[in-house]
């Protein structure tokens, strides 16, 4: 009876944590876009976690987690709290109340939401994120989520993904992946030969504070994902990995930056952290202190090279979530496959160990198998439905709403209203040459409503 | 013993999540005031809180959990940290340590003052929240605390507010409304023939910041309440419909102004997801999950036409405390007498089912009774104190202190000291036309004095 | 076994809030200096974050808490994670599993390098907190923290600190004295006679974010050094005093502000709310509530007018890290000798009563002993150290580079991109006269870089 107590206690504290991720994901998106954008990013990702909640509790938890076949579940549909924990055979014996066990999935689901909207940053329609986040919580989230942690064919097969490098951060950076694409870049983006243009980011303070948020909410990722604190505290073993392999990712990030680009990069470094954490977040409790430094530093500096690479090949992903997401997440998968030690999967129970440690290429290729078709089934998926959406209702917004930014085309009020003021001030009076959008921003803001009056 | 240390430690990580909501309304505040206001509106919420916290520690405390009668306590003053928790009748069989109590409700208490307090912004002098706070602390709240969970008449009788929709919100913003009416609206925010004109808050990203702690907050607010996470790991139901409310009233809130106003609303989007966690605050351990949707949705629909309402009956609330908290919390009174079911009663062993399930009109009666009674008493005392405050030392800052902004008539400095210096320049160098009050704060900056040297 | 799962959890949740103080520490500086520094300052905070974890796992853990002699440990380097507990003899018997340990303290291993970073802002390069962020984490802080924790001679004597106000607070400030004199003021700081001029941080809102964010690290800081919730929950009468001590000061400090300048001051509340938590850090679990309180409200007009002393002083300190957390750090040690209760020193098990309650001088000779042995090690070692690497690699930026600021001159980007762009086009249409650096600005601004492409 206690245990069951002290479990809920625990896994509530990882859930809060990895709730507290949604404050993270508002301010590293508003700090990493124009300030005429600013607010509506911020909103829609409050937006977006209310249309998870709702989603994952209406259909998504039922087929992640309900009785099914290998490749989806089919109970706990409208959870009602008080469904019969036995009737859900894969956390039957988990020993954590099944409210906790809904709330703690449910973070997870609105994390990857976050993520697949992250691409969708300063040009999709307010509609797109209602939309498409209600069928990505539904269906696509919860069939990978099946697969690995529910009773599919992944799990059957020993993939070893102990948070989500794959389940969460794949998926959600996949989903992104084919919105970006479907989108097309951002005006002005790419010159008319094709090189990429710098669009820096407002406000690089709240960006900073977005990243420790989202380390911090990592606290309850990884080592919540133990569900229990029990088994000697084996849970502060899966946050030691984690915090060494993020420093290890953020310093391997700054410094490559430096050396490619004679300036030390802050944005470069916080891609790093984040980067590495995402890698870590399936190897955290399968590898050796060593390894997850090492897994932590390739991971930052992918991710500081893969991000150069997907924006020169003509992708405009604003919140880089391909490679700080999919990209490392996809690390995270392989390095778990060559690292895993024979003494850390008898803890865990999953898998065999890797490649470097005797497995040979069993648990690496399943590893491999995981990854390929996570992309291969949410980047189908995703791609068609954004593709029909584009048909049926749209995905952008007009080129003068972008221009004059989404604050006001979507919501009618700037997100900074005093600042905007003054930077049309600031337009019309200049002794400068004055870009015609600062201008049409001015224009616009005359015209803007207030935001609690009509 | 370990039952104990185990409760402690619940009601510690609640403690901190409720703590942790002053950076909530820090930041809700100072994102929905003017640049002027800013430093000063974040700055005092530090303020009262400090106030909140020594009033509670000498004489609300004991007011409101001593023993006594049935309207006030009268033991446990300048609390010590060793009161024998025996000679609290109401909270000697809890199981918690005394010393986590007595913060669990002070931060409860700090809450229920930042509400009262968000009703002053951008006009009260800073005196008045350092007077009023303490007056606030020490008898308004610990009174009503009283009645409900200190062993007074509202609890008796069985009034349900699992967390405190009536104690702590209805309260905050019934002090609000009165000091809301007593200080009259500011400057130029109606028109001579009483039309309301906007004053919109001049960063959203930092108000959406802001809402998402509340939200965070709340997953101590009300699981917390359960004071142990054993019992099943029952907290985790609150928890539950606590986050299926939030995501309704937020959605419904948006759903509704898009559809009234033609622009999707971000302000009433996040007031809407406060307006639902206010009224689920007191339901959440009484109602069906569908029912907590219900809830929530209906109080964000309400919490945005009563904030239209209010402002345009000439009540100038900045923050919409009337209608988050106050309509918010009233509504979450009558909705746990009409929902709550009895199974829920029994578990929570407080009142009886609600109206629709079949438990007549007894419920209801009680919780209306609670609500008129609340709201009779605080807007009374709360009145009169703030009026004769008014007579004697005043409760407004002047017409000018008011147009230069508080950050400079109250503490001699703003509190983003370089913005206003180029917004100083921008009016002066302006090829528009600039408008008076612009020039009187470009004047004063010139002779702010330093924050730190003289 | 329960109990060492259940202390695992209590010290993970405390190592969490401790983390978080990092955020903490990113805003309040950030927000205290200039915006032309904010994304430099935020982001070294990252940085130094990393290095701290790296140094503390390769070396530094062993030197705090290995075996050893009474000056320093030995063992424990390249931490495992497997380590057995026994090999640590001041850790063995305290049920704590080894990889929270480690991680707990690493939290405060962190938290003093950001202090001690704190002195350096706005002119320090950024090699330089690389460099000196390795040697404070792996040499000085260790090594105080085993002379008192970790077997040495001061905890041998007896001294009572409870969770560091000597330990971690006053190392750091005086890591960061010795810096700030090395470094020398920042430029336009002094007039040519001495005299201060005021440089006012940019941001108060983010400031008193920093500050809760702070305070709420402060529950996991002071209470979660009891280690355990056991004990009938002794850690609550920990907090109860932090809290209470924390409101006093702040408000002490803001009354006296208000006093002394004619106006209450945000800032010098938020330095007395910071101080007051660094004095109490140590006393915390020693003295009755009163004592609490009047230890707080001495911080809280300690740091007030220390500040102003070390000011005119010529040593300039930005974000006050010398009369924040050193002063009141010596304050705290103080004030336990003087106020540390028989009944609290028996239940810790930590030296002696204070001189006010029959303990004589005794204690107070330690904790005197205590803080100026700290103080003189670390100063000699920091400054020797500082001095090399002045010599040997320079420690501050260009008067050039100082002027344009650090975002441009150590990252080659602004972190507020689009506020600085129109700073720019301001001072160039002003009619005002403009100052030389401001155009330096400007025209600096046109050549940075993008942050993620060259």
């Amino acid at each position: 009876m206690m245990e069951i107590g002290f479990n809920a206690l625990f896994v509530f504290l990882a859930t809060m944590l990895v709730f507290f991720m949604q404050a993270g994901f508002a301010l590293l998106e508003a700090g990493n876009v124009r300030m005429k954008n600013a607010g509506h990013v911020a909103g829609k990702t409050m937006l977006t976690l209310g249309v998870a909640i709702l989603s994952w509790w209406a259909l998504g938890f039922g087929f992640a987690f309900g009785d099914g076949n290998s490749f989806l579940g089919a109970t706990g549909f409208l959870f009602g709290g008080e469904g019969d924990i036995g009737s859900f055979s894969v956390l039957a014996d988990i020993g954590v109340p099944l409210n906790l066990m809904f709330l703690f999935q449910m973070a997870f689901a609105a994390v990857s939401l976050a993520i697949a909207c992250g691409g969708m940053a300063e040009r999709a329609k307010l509609s797109v994120y209602i939309v498409f986040g209600a069928i990505f919580t539904v269906i696509i989230y919860p069939i990978v989520t099946h697969w690995v942690w529910g009773g599919g064919w992944l799990g059957s097969l020993g993939m070893q993904d102990y948070a989500g490098s794959t389940v969460v951060h794949l998926t959600g950076a996949t989903a992104a992946l084919a919105a970006t694409i479907l989108l097309k870049p951002r005006l002005r983006k790419y010159d008319k030969d094709g090189k990429p243009n710098s669009i820096p980011g407002h406000n690089q303070v709240i960006t900073v504070l977005g990243v420790i948020i989202l380390w911090i909410g990592w606290f309850g990722f990884n080592p919540g994902s133990a569900l229990t604190p029990l088994n000697d505290g084996f849970f502060g073993y899966v946050l030691l990995t984690t915090n060494l392999a993020a420093a290890a990712g953020g310093i391997a990030a700054l410094l490559v930056s430096w050396m490619v680009r004679g300036k030390s990069d802050i944005p470069s470094m916080l891609n790093g952290i984040l980067g590495a954490l995402v890698a870590i977040t399936g190897a955290c409790a399968f590898v050796d202190t060593w390894a997850s430094i090492l897994i932590g530093a390739v991971a930052g500096i992918t991710t500081f090279f893969t991000g150069r690479w997907i924006e020169r090949a003509g992708i405009d992903d604003p919140i880089a979530a391909a490679s700080v997401h999919g990209i490392a997440g996809v690390w995270g998968a392989i390095s778990t496959g060559l690292f895993a030690t024979p003494k850390l999967v008898e803890i865990t129970g999953v898998g065999q160990a890797g490649l470097f440690y005797g497995g040979g290429l069993g648990q690496l290729g399943v590893q491999i198998l995981g990854v390929v078709g996570t992309f291969a089934f949410v980047f189908t998926l995703s791609f068609s439905i954004l593709w029909g959406m584009k048909k049926l209702m749209g995905l952008r917004v007009s080129k003068e709403e972008e221009v004059m930014g989404l604050d006001l085309s979507e919501h009618g009020t700037y997100g900074y209203p005093e600042h905007m003021k003054w930077r049309m001030k600031t337009a019309s009076s200049s002794s400068m040459k004055v870009k015609g959008n600062d201008k049409h921003e001015g224009h616009d803001l005359l015209v803007t409503r207030s935001p609690a009056v009509e």
